[in-house]
């Protein structure tokens, strides 16, 4: 029998999901769940129904795991939690900050519910996080040191089409090649921002919009592009769309460390991702992490956990002998 | 309170084990336990006590994790088993054809004794295992390759030091750069043994001996090197002591995938170790894994596990909620 899923929210994530199901066979798309009016919503599975979001709790005996595919904002906070009363629940919420308060209301609502809730499902939170822990456990004394890109900043992107005059924009975040080297050089430098990762801005002016003054506001503004060496180019529409129409990510996860009675001997550990499309890659990730939670919530477990908490073999549909056959 | 762990079996990777603990505050050396006589062995943390392994099972409920330092070929398919009657046990074990039956042995033991027993801990089988895993989990749909390399491999230089005529030997694993690359262009090439690493023998002769020979056995024997590209060098023994004298490795661990309704996506997932010490990194994750049988037990797990059973968190001293804000 297959892990019956439902998908709620169906965007980039949401259709990369659906993607990813089919490259499982264990997993069943039940039904897609919606805000917008269902029959305006074109999927890509056949025979497989859309639904408003209103119907999702009378559909709870016929889905094992649901996964929410909105944004962290202003979506998820609400969601998770909600939906945990019902079902076994996966989502990729990704504002740091919050994690604490969203996985304290997600476990309050799952111990409740007896059912799984795995937040913070991804990339980065997700596989990058489960590399920095494994490597400090492995290297107790070190450093870690992230890198992201080169890749698309969706919220970078975001914040260029904001300022007055811009039409469109693809912002890129890249890493230092020198500061990647130092790092495997094994010499523990301390990087400031700057000196970590670079950022590129295409941008589609409107019409008689005055570039340099775009070109100004997006080099200095705060938190987003006044820490960092920046590059901004102005495009036509045409460009833009031939060649910035995909979403590739990516990025690096290194420790340095040293063992040995006195720290002698040292180590890099380096983990990195190149990636085409940084929607379905996440959306990869978080239908292994479905099924994990199907299976934790068979085993009689419930809660809120996240990537720490869930043993790397729940992600499989294989057995454990034939996980440690192939893998060990 | 600190784990108290024991030690069995003091060589290059007990050694390497009582560095670990050093590194790990909540972690504390009990003792050691060897064949040898214990007065004759010296250890570096001063007022632990070394005792005969005959006196081992009546140290038991001093000692929280007792961490199997033996051989895979000998030692440890008994060690492990006969441990696990009284100890939460982690070894090294890294005979891969022969993991499915000492994993029934040490799970038969401690399923009985209550215990817990990590088995085939290290870097490969270990963190490398743990990848392919991952990946695989994460990209369904794509090949894992696994280079080894740059490093000592200890089999193929004692596979070197038993032809006659030859006195001393250190063998390099070199994975070929060009293969790599193949890899990472996301080709997703079929590599023949031979297209995946070169052999770099570095090899002291006895005097007078025919070295001649000596290469062309080498260069030919079966499993070891015949199907590799092998270099033999022939160097003085002091060039050996001088140039030859740690044991680094290190390797590649790659998964090369495809996302999207027609596969249209591509993506790479690489891991990478860079190793001054091999035995030393591989202690090093045996600690913490020591650290997670401890715990697991603690909650009332047993029996035999792997690291693909085994959920990240436990490998941490810290808690929870600082894993999430500190790594998550």
């Amino acid at each position: 029998m297959s892990i019956r899923v439902g998908i709620l929210g169906y965007g980039n994530l949401g259709r990369g999901v659906e993607c990813a199901i089919r490259q499982n066979p264990d997993m069943e798309l039940k039904a897609v769940f919606t805000r917008r009016a269902p029959e305006t919503v074109k999927i890509l599975t056949e025979g497989v129904p859309v639904y408003h979001v209103d119907e999702a709790e009378a559909k709870k005996d016929e889905i094992d795991v649901l996964i929410l595919c909105g944004g962290s904002a202003t979506d998820l906070p609400v969601q998770t939690p909600k939906y945990a009363q019902w079902f076994n629940v996966v989502d990729s919420f990704d504002t740091h900050a919050k994690i604490p308060e969203h996985f304290a209301a997600v476990d309050e609502s799952a111990q409740k519910s007896g059912k799984v809730g795995i937040i913070s499902v991804g990339w980065d939170p997700g596989m990058f996080s489960l590399n920095r822990l494994y490597a400090a456990a492995c290297l107790p004394e070190g450093e870690n040191y992230t890198f992201w890109g080169k890749g698309v900043s969706q919220g970078h992107s975001d914040a260029i089409r904001r300022i007055e005059g811009v039409k469109d924009a693809r912002q890129y975040t890249i890493p230092v090649e020198s500061a990647l080297e130092a790092v495997r050089s094994g010499s523990s430098p301390e990087l400031t921002t700057r000196e970590k990762h670079t950022r590129e801005c295409f941008v589609v002016a409107e019409e008689g919009a005055d570039q340099a003054k775009i070109e100004n506001e997006i080099k200095t503004m705060p938190n987003y592009f006044s820490d960092y060496d920046t590059t901004v180019h102005f495009i036509t529409e045409e460009e833009l769309k031939r060649d910035h129409n995909r979403l590739p990510h990516g990025g690096f996860v290194l420790r340095s460390g040293k063992t040995g009675w006195n720290k002698e001997n040292h180590h890099i550990i380096e983990y990195s991702l190149k990636l085409d499309s940084n929607p379905e890659f996440t959306s990869s990730i978080i239908v292994a992490y479905a099924r994990a939670a199907y299976k934790m919530n068979q085993e009689g477990q419930k809660g809120c956990k996240t990537v720490f908490d869930v043993a790397p073999a729940y992600l499989s549909a294989e057995s454990g002998a034939d996980l440690r056959k192939k893998y060990l």
